[in-house]
């Protein structure tokens, strides 16, 4: 079946979350938004495009840092309000230049910072 | 440092988007939703429990079903706005039945359904 990227649900602000997960070690690298166009646009141009909530505007991966994510496979989930992007990530995902955003734990109600910044 | 669940970013609903991802496999399993009292609840009981917006309610994953999910890991991101659990699961994930909601592709503009329900 052709797929249309109005056939996902987005919210009331026209964006969906998108996880994005290292195609290769399936590390979950982080979360963004996507409106409509920019699904249309990873797909177009298999380069990873949110759209930055703060910029109102789209937010080609990796385009200033050169910390691109590449599309691998583009899925979304049985609600079709979530979206699973597996990408070939250049470098580290977060700002903070660590592989993924997802680098802080809580244990025993202590939080634990899990890695370290990417050399 | 203590964590407080206070210390997470909810949306203006309050709520917050929560990963689960099996913690063996690293399959993402599904995306749902946290207030800040499920968050509490989950860190309590070891079961991760999500927020219905649906019935407005909390959620404990596989109350009814028994399809239960096992807290292994509570992780955060950096900007305290997604939560990443990893978990043991049991059964499927999804309503659908199949282990993981994400069983849609889009590959070369079609859809792929890539799992079947669980016998």
């Amino acid at each position: 079946m052709a797929f249309d990227p109005k056939a996902l649900k987005f919210d009331d602000k026209g964006l969906i979350p998108a996880i994005a997960q290292d195609a290769e070690t399936h590390e979950v690298l982080m979360m963004a938004w996507m409106n409509a166009e920019s699904v249309a646009k990873t797909l177009e141009t298999g380069k990873v495009t949110y759209w930055s909530r703060s910029r109102q505007s789209f937010w080609v991966k990796g385009e200033s840092s050169g910390h691109v994510q590449e599309l691998v496979d583009f899925r979304y989930d049985c609600d079709q309000d979530c979206i699973l992007v597996l990408v070939k990530q250049k470098g580290p995902a977060c700002h903070t230049n660590r592989r993924s955003c997802f680098y802080t734990a809580v244990r025993d109600g202590e939080t634990v910072e899990l890695m370290s910044p990417m050399g």
